[in-house]
This record gives C-alpha cells, structure tokens and sequence, in this order.
C-alpha cells in the first residue's frame, strides 16, 4: 500500500517549557515522553507513541517529516525507488527515533528532511475501543483535537518537489494552482484519501508553513477560536473556509513562531478523481474562500 | 410594555432594482409591496407586514428607524414622555405608513428620525404555525434570516444619547465600553430580553452603522459566508465572535455601501443583570473577540 | 413589568447525595450552599444564588416552583390580584428562603405552591462579564447547561389552571393544544420572550412533568446525550424537535425518577404574535415532530 | 490497490414512479438516466455516472453491489483470486451495465450479487471544481447528501462471509461484534479509510439491511429529520449515534420498504489500527449508542 498518512511531525522550538505548555494547555496534545533536548506529543484519537516531537533548537522551524507505511516490504521497495531517483537514503535502526521501527531519513528536493517507517509503539487512544465515552476523554485541557491531519512546506520549484513526491512516494494529485505559465506555485496531494496528506507552496526550500490539526466540525473550529482568545494566542486568519480542499479552517502561531491551523471539512476524495486545477488570478478565492483575499503574511511567513 | 422590539428600518438606496435584487436574492427576504420609489421586504418568520423598506435616494444610509410598542396607550405614554423631555412630535395617521397603524415621529439627540407605532398589518410567516416544516420555507433564496434583529447607529455624543433612549423610551443598558474618562464610546440597550435591539457608537449624528439580521445557529453563519462568497460580496469582518454581546457575526455591504450584519448566539440577558461595562483598553476584545484587533474600516465607515 | 422569568425549581428527592452527584457532575450546576435537608445548585451563567433546591423527601416530585418579578411594587400588585382571585397568599419574609427576598406563596387551581420574589442574592455568573474566555468556564463536569429555561406541570383542569395564569399572572399564551371539543389539553405560557416559561398539560394535579435545562444549540444536544449515555442515565425521548417551540430536546431522568429536559432552539415570540393552535389530531408532530408519535411513559409519567 | 469504495446500489422497487420521486425530492439524488424498467441517480459531489439504479421488481430488496477498484489489472488480479477461493466468476463486457466499463459478477457465500469494475463514465459533480459554491448546488431539493457511504447485508454465517471478504477481496476489518461463543454475529469492513465501506450482520442469505447517504455533519442530520417529517417519512431510528463506528445517524424507510441511512462522524481508521471487539452483553451500547437499546424492527427488517 506504500504511505498511510503523516505519522509525527518534528519541530524545533526555542523553548521547550514553553512550547510544551502550549501545545498541551492550549492545544491539548497528550505530553508521552520526555528526554532532555524533546518532548514526545500525541493527539488523544491516535493509536501510536506520538505524532508531534519537539525537539530544542535556536531556531524554530521543521526538523523533520516522518510518514508512516504498511509495511516493512514498503520500505524496501520504497528505499529501491528513492535510490533509483538519486536520493541518499541513510537507514535508521529499531529505536533510533523513539518509539518507532526501522526508518529510511532522506532529502527531498524541497530541502525537506523526511522519514519513513512501517511501526511504531502502540500505546492506544486515549478512548476506550468499546463504549468511546464521547464527545472527549476527560482531562483534556484547550483545543484537543483528536489527530494531526496534514503538513504545507514550501519549496523554490514546486513542481519538481511535486513530481519527486509523486513519482518517487506515490502522492496522488488532489488539487494544483498554476501561474500564467503553467507552472505550479502550489499543490495538495494525499495517500490516505483526504484532501491532503502534503501541500507544497512556493517559498524557500526547507521551509515550514505550518502543519495542521483534525477537528471534527465546523462547532470545534469555533471552540477552538475561543480557546485560543481564551489563552491570547495570536490568530493569522480565520475561522474561514478554503476553497482548496473547502475545508474550514483557522491559522495561529505557537509562541515559538511555528505556525499551526485546525481544520475539518472538505470532500472526500476518491483515488480516481481527476485534479483540480485553479489559476493565479482565482488565488484569492483558493486560499480563503470567503475573503478571496490573503495577507502578506500568509504569504511570506514561515519557519 | 412599552417598546417591543425593532419593528423596521427604512433605508435609503441609490439603485432600488440592485438593492431590491440583492435584499432578495442574496439576503433572502420577501419581497412584499412596491412602489415607485419604494420596496417592503420582510423575513420568513416575521408576522408583521415588512421589516425593511429600501427608498429610493442618491445617498444610501438610514431614513428612519420604527420600533414597535405594545399598545396604543404606550404610544400615548411615551408621546408625552417625549414632549416633556423637550422632543419635536410628529402624530403619524393610520397608513401614512404602508401597512402601519398610528405612529409617531421624532428625531432624538443622536440625529436619527425614529417611530414607534403598535400596529401594522399581519401578513404571518412564511412557515405554517402548526407542523412548522422545517428547516425553513421553500422557495427562499440566499442567507434567509428568519427575523432582523437590531440596529446599531452613531453618535457625536453616546451619552447624550444613551440617557434619552433610556430616560424616555424605557430602552435598558446592557453594556457599555468607556474611555479613561468614564464617557461611553459605545452603548448597547434592549427592550426584548436580547443582549441589544439598539446600539449606539461614536461618530457623526444620524449616522448607520449597520442593521443585523438574526441567524439561529454557528452553522448558519458559515452558510451565510458561503452564500456571500457565491455571490462575490464583500465580507468586512468575520465569521468572528463579539465579546461585548459574546454573539457571532459576519459584517458585509450591500451593494450600495450600507453595512449588513448576521447575528447569533450570545448571552440571554435578564432585566435585572448588572450592567457589563468595558475600558477602551479592552476594546479589541470587546469588539472582535477572536482577533483582539479591529480593522480601521469598521470604526470609520458608516452611511 | 410583572414576572420575569422562572427563578428556581425546588424538586423533592429521596436521596439527597445521589441527587447532589447526578445534578453536579452530570448536568453540571454548581452546588452553591447545602443544609442539613436541602441542597442548593445555580447553572454557570445565572447570576443569581440558585436556580435548583433539592430537598430532601421520601418521595420525587415537585415542591414548588418560584417565579421571579422585576420589583417589591410587582409583588404588592400581584398580591392584590391574586386576593381577588380568590387565592390565599402567604407573605414571606426576607430569608425565609435562602437568599431570596420577600416573596409571595400561594397554591395555584392546579394544585402547585408556586412563589413570586423580587430580590435573590446576586453571586454573579461563573463567566467573566468581559472577556467572556468561551465556550464555558473551566472546571465543570457533565453537560454544563448555562440556565435553566421552564417547567411543565400536570392539571386536571388545564383550562382553569391557564386562566389563572394568565388572567392573574399575567402569563402569555404562545400554543395551545386543544380536544375535539376545545378543551385545552396543553398551554405553552411565557413571560421571558420565549416559546415557554410555564407549560401545563393535563394530569394529576400538582404533578411535575419534567424542568428543563437551556443548551445553547443543537451541538450542545448531542454532547449532552453523549454525556448521558458515559453516565448511565436513562434517555426518555431524543433527541428529537418538538413542532410546539420548535425546539430540540432530550428528555431524561434523574436518578430518583424526576424527569429532567435539556432544550434548545425555537422560534422567539413577540408579545403580539397571535396564539398557535393545535389540534389532537396534530398532537404527534405537535409533541415529538420527527417521529410523530408519542411513547406512552412520556404523556403518563410524572412525579 | 484493489477496491476503492462502494460503486453503485443496483436496489429492486415494486413502483418505479413513487421511488423515483423519494429518491430525488426526498433523498435529494439527481437522475441522470432512465431505462423502461430502470433510473439511474447519483449524488451531487459524485463524479461518477451513478450510484444508485433503482429498478423495477415486484419485491423490494437488493439486486447487487458494485465496487469500484483502482485499474483494469486490479479486475484481472480479483479474477484469479476469486476462481482460485471456488467463486464462479462472470466477466461483464463495457457497457453491459449501463456507462460502467468492463466487470466482473459473482455471488458471495453471504448470498449476493456483487460486482466489480475499473471505469464509468465520468460526468462530473454538480460543484464546479473551482469556486466550489457552497453550501450545495442550487436546485437540490431535499436532504441531498454529497455521496453514499456503505452498504449492510444480512448473512447466515457471518463469519465465512467476512473471510470471503477479507481474505478474497481484500476488505480490513475495524469491528465486529461476537456472541458468547466468539462468533462474529456483525462485522464492519472497510477499503476507504472510513470506518466501513460494507458491513455484515446475522440475517438471511441475501438480505439488505440498509445503504446509507454520507452527510457532512450533526446539523445536516437535523436538516435531515425535518426534511423526512415535511414528507412524512416514517423514520426507524434516530438520530442516535453509533457505539460502533461512533456516527451519528438517522434510519428510514423509502417508500417501498428498504431501508435507508444518513450518517456522519465516525473516526478515520488508519489500515494499521487493531480490530476494535464488542461482545454481545454491549449490544446496545454498540448500535445505539444513547439509547443502550435496539427495537426489535430494527434487528429483524430487511428487504
């Protein structure tokens, strides 16, 4: 089957009792495990160790990308592939990452570290299997969402990260936006039968524009919003609906700069969908749906 | 009783077809009655004969502003109420407005000419009163409120104008937001057991700022801003949560300049509460709570 | 102004811990002061000491039901009109009940102590007046309603008991449910600007059908049968609307067998709309819309 | 990848006019095509030619299930693996059903009809892809879901049609239900990542339980609701939620007497996640998750 979803995400926060409270008090991530320099985080519906590591860096911004697969086979036959593409693949072994299998670590053409693996410890969601006790696990504080959902880079060529991505890892083109010439200046791209698993928009290589939370509905994304005023964190844009992906949305940054967005909605796509194709002159409208008009800092801010 | 409620509110348009046009087609009113230079429009779940007369005029912005009391003797009540307080009046007969009763009419401190009337005709709602077949008419274009809901005018002097509103015409405050200097900027009043049926701000006399109409649910706001979206117009805030009222919200313009608002949600306040007051330095909350900011367009434009 | 609003239910239960356990951490009020016999409990956006007294009594059911009016001078007026209606009132001094003034009691024709005050210890709401930090304050447990909205009490005689909540209280009627021959079979009464403060249907006198909780919307439906069904409770009805109010609801039961409501939505009267009337044979979709049907426990069940 | 998602329901219906009629006024589908003996419908965010074809019979019930896979190889692959597990497989030529390429039919040992195919003719949703247009496309009466969910049939051995399932066509498994003795009485399978694309439970060979219509949230089930009360559907259940799969949904009847589903929510189950196990003592709590019990209509009617 190759690549399930994004598996954790790897941040790099300048302070990482800040970050920490954050992402548990406001966000309302589960604290996992805890080492010197990283704190292991995971949302309260996923099933393995963790799905946000913060690791103590000068300098916030993405470390790395880990995407899970099926299995161990993947791996290999993934490893040929990316050999064969030009990649240097190095291998990690059982336990050189926390909590999870033996990995592949390479760099994308965007200048993006990423990872694979095909296990990682199990330790359960936080709902009992039987009888889940809806609407949440007790306990929780802020936002809680029950998973992570996807991640945005930015690259210098979009459309040759696009083709690695696709070509080399097998992403599924949902949705594209082309400049005059053609050219992509962004796209959205999944394995796990979402609207994206991946997006990657212009900007410099090895960029961070921000990783995303699942909520279940259009009410969480307001819940989240007063959480976040609750706690005066400062909102980029939203609540407001995109209309790539229409999914609803809001984006907001951690105290370290690191951008984060929850987001629900949007349709459900099919493998067999053909690709959604928007100009530059309807960017405004893609991006937000109902402003059909972006801030510079949008634009131009990542980390 | 006294005063009911806001009964309807009589705008000045430059292009009565465009405004009838988007009043029915975009906000989803009924048309109900025209005249040459006149169109009655009302929502679905409105008994009363209009709630929204768009006149003709080159300048758009607010003709007058008609609340509805209980019963004539209120009308004879506050007729001498107003005159003691030194006001102009002016007895309206029976149809000098279309479709409503007796009436009179004054201009109060702030610059507004205002009515009170305890009759008009009852046309019903657009919903049978029993088996009630939700969720709402057939055949109704656009965002379709069920009702409007309230009117938020400027003033060069708030508490001038607060103290008439409430001295004479009974209005009750429910919150305030003051200056350092203890003088009110903004004022928001009741008469239906809402957080507002009237909300006066600084700025010119006679001014509009906007007229909102009632939504039931979140959910109807982000339906609202897809409907906005469809038709290309121009949302000026939100979907955003007020702290003063703790309603959501979206502000728009009709296409002639005159600022619209969809309202939900907030408090239920009681007629005994306290009155909630706010320092200018809380403002931005007070205002948009999510963004703790508020665009300079929205404290400047009014019509 | 008259009587404003329901101000506190008192209900007898056989047990004064479980009834304490259930009505803190599953609807989630505040236990605000507790006697030897009597519990007192507030929802968080009250502003006043209490909304609900448990007091201990071997058998379930009603004890009184208390309204609250605007002013002492309403009190002397009521006084009056409830004199000549024939009505033996009590006086009631201040602190004869716990943080409530003076006050009227009396029995009304349908066989209920029913209390009028005008003054109640104000504690102020769990929220901030500003910055209101939604959705809800920390720290409550289970469904957390933010004020509790109306009762429905059983007569024999629905139509005596309505006149006299009408013709001497002053309650509006909003809709009716009448027999072949026009007898009325069910009043929906109000004074607070909502489709019911009081309900009366037919029954034993004296009976109490269930008090109901305010829920801000029909998300707040499903996290409370989300709610009820991780405690075990016994769901009576729902959630489904109700074609009188056009509410959304659950009917459920407390441990010791009252039944307990929690509502949302509906239409919001004006004083001058016309009564809606219903006819038995309408009585399906009139109690329960969806389904059109009614279970036998719901139109027999009362204590 | 082998099979995407459900295809089509190909349903028998003893009055081609009157379903018709439920299917697009009530259900809110489009037909796209009509036949002597057979309509074809699809919902407005398919993109695929249809995904109902109701056709003429004197008795209601299923006539088959058609699944989509990826490719042409996939068909090929399934081909040899069926024959090889004893099915008797029949190829369909291009369009021998109607605007569906190439197939294959067999019968499965839970006694159904099922068909697979690679291609249909594309025709598109009624959203542009660009400016999407939200809410839903004008002119849909009726509920109008944006696609069909999953499918449920009744079997006397659950158990050897859910290795037929998994081990020949390749569905995974998220939940089952087992009576005391650790047979599976229901199962719930899946090849979308959803938390079930096919669902089996103990009945007769050949039986259908219900197909469901995907909704996009709790408030679209309230649409819902008073969507089938305007037209006086009967409904069976609901709206609940699910213990199993955590949805919420409504059950119905079309007209004719098959049983029809709206249904929202539920987690996204990655392929990698345990088998979640219910035992039998948590029937009800599984099924109907508020109410901890099934009617009996509900565990013996199927067409």
């Amino acid at each position: 089957m190759g690549i399930l979803r994004l598996g954790h995400v790897d941040v790099r926060v300048p302070d990482l009792d800040l970050a920490t409270a954050y992402y548990t008090n406001v966000i309302g991530m589960v604290e996992v495990a805890r080492e010197a320099d990283k704190v292991y985080l995971k949302c309260w519906d996923e099933q393995d160790h963790h799905s946000v590591v913060l690791r103590y860096h000068p300098r916030p911004g993405l470390d790395h990308m880990s995407f899970k697969v099926e299995s161990e086979d993947d791996l290999a036959d993934l490893e040929g592939r990316l050999e064969r593409a030009g990649a240097m693949v190095q291998r990690l072994a059982v336990g050189e990452e926390r909590a999870v299998g033996q990995g592949l670590r390479f760099e994308t053409p965007s200048g993006h570290v990423m990872e694979l693996y095909a296990k990682a410890d199990r330790v359960g969601s936080l709902l009992p299997a039987v009888n889940p006790a809806q609407p949440r696990p007790d306990g929780l504080a802020g936002i809680a969402p029950p998973r992570i959902d996807h991640l945005l880079v930015t690259a210098e060529e979009v459309g040759d990260a696009t083709r690695f991505y696709m070509d080399v890892l097998g992403f599924r083109l949902t949705e594209q936006l082309l400049d005059g010439d053609g050219h992509q200046l962004g796209v959205w791209m999944e394995r796990s039968h979402t609207p994206h698993d991946l997006a990657v928009v212009t900007g410099p290589n090895g960029g961070l524009h921000h990783w995303a939370y699942w909520l279940d509905d259009w009410d969480e994304i307001r819940r989240a919003a007063d959480t976040l005023a609750y706690h005066d964190i400062s909102i980029d844009v939203g609540p407001t609906r995109h209309g790539i992906t229409r999914g609803e949305t809001i984006y907001f940054f951690d105290p370290l700069g690191n951008r984060n967005e929850v987001f629900t909605g949007g349709y459900k796509p099919d493998p067999d969908w053909d690709v959604i194709t928007w100009t530059e002159d309807q960017m405004g409208r893609g991006i937000f749906y109902w402003e059909d008009a972006i801030n510079e800092r949008f634009l131009t801010l990542h980390t």
